[in-house]
């Protein structure tokens, strides 16, 4: 599906994207942690049951990995591709084998730079439901966004 | 290597923890990308060289991926594992392919729960720096920790 390029004058504070959906698979979440993440809790559900997470929990990584997956894909098209240069993340509630992850994004802030003419920010928040309407992560971020024509 | 359990009462602000290295493959990191962050200056030279980054960069979500995995592997060996409920990230600088990635921890803060006796969180602060000394990463993390005692 092809979709329309988005530049600064195409955002407003306010503005809300969504994402399609993807399943959180078991084998995967074992596999991403084993590579990335490797503690019990996120490895073995017996000792998930006995930990924090009271099951097994995907890493907060392989959510927060997902949820980029998911932006890439959605109608959040930025001109030059989502480059984000930070922001603050967290995690309210475990992401469990089985859930089904979709993202909602909603902009907060536009900053033009002051520096580069073409260049600005958006602080774009970035929530990561299950399929229950739960929040498994909140990630504001602030990404590069460029203006449609260069002066 | 067998290594000590930390627990809150272990802890103090401006103590240090290092992590061993890992190096970035040029492989893994367009593969990762291919998996969760499929944009053309993660997975492709010549595309990346015109892009923002100038050259191939690995996905800041593989970045945050192999740093969790220096963590879990360093000193900061903590009783019930590495558990972050959130924090605050960034990526000065990209990751890029050959990269020799280390993570450099400092406690900055200490809060026991008022509610639950056993536990508390530590503000600590993850540096990622490449074989240069240059950070690629600030993750500024809230951690679970837990009293040695039962109270």
């Amino acid at each position: 599906m092809a979709k329309e390029k988005l530049y600064l004058e195409d955002l407003h504070v306010g503005q809300r994207f969504t994402s399609g959906r993807c399943e959180m698979d078991e084998r995967r979440i074992k596999e991403f942690a084993a590579e990335f993440d490797p503690q019990p809790f996120h490895l073995d559900e017996a000792a998930a049951a006995q930990s924090v997470f009271k099951g097994l929990a995907a890493s907060g990584w392989h959510t927060a990995a997902v949820t980029m997956r998911l932006l890439v894909e959605s109608e959040l098209a930025l001109s030059e591709g989502i480059v984000g240069v930070g922001g603050e993340i967290s995690w309210p509630r475990p992401t469990r084998a089985g859930d089904v992850l979709r993202v909602e994004c909603e902009v907060l802030e536009i900053t033009p730079s002051r520096s580069k003419p073409r260049q600005g920010m958006a602080k774009i928040r970035n929530t990561t439901l299950n399929q229950n309407d739960e929040v498994v992560q909140v990630f504001t971020a602030s990404v590069l966004v460029y203006r449609r024509n260069q002066s």
